[in-house]
């Protein structure tokens, strides 16, 4: 069998650097005690993993206070405290056919039980927003902007910076869903205007799965979804309104943490930018190679243009699903198929029967992975036509 | 610097024995892909590791069919997941002066913003419930019984099969938090009535941090808290209602969980009765000799009688954290002090004002650790007293 060539990092970064594998087992080892619960030596230490990773996450998000972020178990769990810990009957919110069903199930079960209204705004091809709709979108009871920073289906990446603005101007909070760029495309809260940002700790951050965040502007104060022991002001019956114990109730993954924290050092020593290049330019010769085969249609935006690390396609007469089988058990190649938790931008793709094949490129692909995967597309292609 | 003397087993389990560890790294090595998302092998190897961590866990726990298990970031995710999945307007809630912040924070929240009523039921020295009065707490609108197996305060056992059999013949579902028994004392969810039972990974489990579960009886359809991707039913913008992807939005703590089925497998080979055992031996052992020193009140059940690994005490004219201060500093010894997430306790125990120190056996404690930290005790009480 050939050497495995992993393109799913859209779906989790993977191997793991060593400096993580070390991290999660020192810290399982060495410190394996509750942070912020006891008196003793070893929960201190723990404690000062989460000090130090938060610290790090503060400085690549350019967020101020590092007590503004929090921990969660997934970016799923950020977008839910956000979503959840800001809406109320009759707000409106406007997002993107481009969401996650991370976004777009909180949303339609708040329309549902609290009677919010929410648009969710066309794209294009090339997965962009027309942002003179966005701001025409605006009404008085518009609460949240929600978007995604990168499609985890098209690739593209969206203005934050400008959606930022006009969210701003409308006096709305604006939520941003990073799962697709965090640690791979710069962001700086501040900058852009954002409010609330989720984070996976296992995508670009190349931290362990069970890891992610959620920064929460000091101007807001969420309504926390989950409730429970915080190791401050344990005599009160409520939720402490001090940061990030408000919303970390309850035991935090320690080891899971300091691997994350190992991740952003890791992304940190190489270089957000020079991960975004060589992103950019190993999704640059894959669509060029696809491109080259007829039937191939590759979606979001086209080359040249700026895009994260995924690069999805459908071929004309095949299943998704089935190239991605024969991918794997022909070729040992790892890529995605099938409907990507985003109905609607498959939906705005033309891709709502076919699903998408996505292959995404991360920090350890190489030219040969993408030669690997353009031979093996060639050949099902062919082998397909001869049957 | 004396050998560590670990004794905070009732905030985690430490050390994780090898066989968590090497779980833990090997999936984060070896099946480093996103379980029910990908349609290669190595995310169908993560699959795998989330479904024979379930199977285990039900058998431990009784549970007829796997799928009835969710997996969590931590205990007060599941409480919350079961409380705020079930309670609507008007609900009546009963539940003892015994539960942690987890259970009586997200109830209290409740009280305020949909109106339920709570009734904290008394517990007496023992820290046991009056069953009579439980009966008699029913009203035609309790929806819930809401209690914890073991007390992370006062280490007493709550007699939750009795409990359960009240609960059903008031038709009142019962929710068992078992933060402080579940891998240490017999749990059957069947036997006991029990329809919701959140548990950690990471304590005696011996899990890593970051784990943690929530069974949900199939006649109960919670209200799902963290709404997003499952994998499932993609299409849908609604939460699916197959199981366990409508409790488990987003992606899984796989490497975490790959721990805890070690911890689950170490837990059936060694026995959960010899664990029981073991730790019941030691805590007697430690009662008795805090027992012959003047000025020390030991919490919760007598000596000889039932309790989990959870001893604590009060010392006459000493702060708690003091003494854990000096544990930690002087002798090496990990302990507990101060508030324990549990205020209600606190009052029940007269240790509001004063806390208490908390010592916690586990599977790896010895009656060389119970001596040094009776002789430790010993020694800052002396000095205390000649200063």
């Amino acid at each position: 069998m050939k050497q495995l060539i992993y393109l799913d990092y859209a779906a989790t970064s993977w191997p793991k650097p060593p400096e993580v594998l070390a991290a999660v087992l020192n810290t399982l080892e060495h410190s394996g005690a509750n942070a912020g619960r006891g008196n003793h030596s070893l929960a201190m230490g723990t404690g000062r993993v989460l000090v130090r990773a938060r610290a790090a996450l503060a400085e690549l998000f350019g967020v101020a206070n590092a007590q503004d972020i929090a921990f969660t178990h997934n970016t799923t769990m950020g977008l839910n405290m956000a979503i959840r810990g800001v809406l109320k009957p009759g707000d409106h919110v406007i997002s993107t056919m481009t969401e996650h069903n991370s976004v777009r199930r909180p949303l339609e079960y708040l329309k549902r039980t609290l009677g919010i209204e929410v648009d969710y705004l066309k794209v294009n091809n090339e997965g962009q927003l027309d942002l003179q709709e966005l701001s025409d979108s605006f009404c008085y009871n518009t609460k949240m902007a929600i978007c995604n920073h990168g499609s985890n289906l098209l690739g593209s990446i969206l203005p934050i910076e400008e959606i930022g603005s006009i969210a701003k101007k409308h006096g709305a909070i604006f939520l941003v869903d990073a799962a697709q760029t965090a640690g791979s495309v710069e962001i700086d809260v501040g900058r852009m205007g954002i409010d609330l940002l989720a984070f996976p700790g296992h995508k670009g951050l190349l931290g362990p799965q069970g890891t992610g965040g959620l920064y929460i502007s000091p101007q807001i104060e969420l309504e926390p979804l989950i409730l429970g022991g915080t190791g401050s002001q344990s005599e009160s019956s409520e939720q402490p309104s001090v940061r990030p114990d408000r919303y970390e109730a309850g035991t935090q993954n320690a080891p899971g943490i300091a691997g994350l924290l190992a991740g952003v050092l890791k992304i940190k020593s190489v270089g957000l930018h020079s991960i975004h290049q060589q992103e950019w330019q190993l999704t640059q010769l894959l669509m060029g190679g696809l491109a080259s085969m007829k039937g191939i249609r590759i979606l979001g935006p086209q080359q040249g243009e700026k895009r994260t690390g995924i690069v999805s396609f459908v071929m004309e007469g095949l299943d998704s699903a089935d190239i991605a089988h024969r991918l794997d058990r022909e070729y040992n190649i790892a890529v995605r198929a099938g409907m990507h938790c985003t109905p609607l931008a498959h939906q705005a793709a033309d891709t709502l029967k076919s699903g998408a094949v996505r292959a995404s490129v991360g920090l350890d692909s190489t030219e040969h992975d993408i030669d690997r995967v353009l031979a093996a597309v060639r050949e099902i292609q062919k082998s397909s036509r001869s049957r």
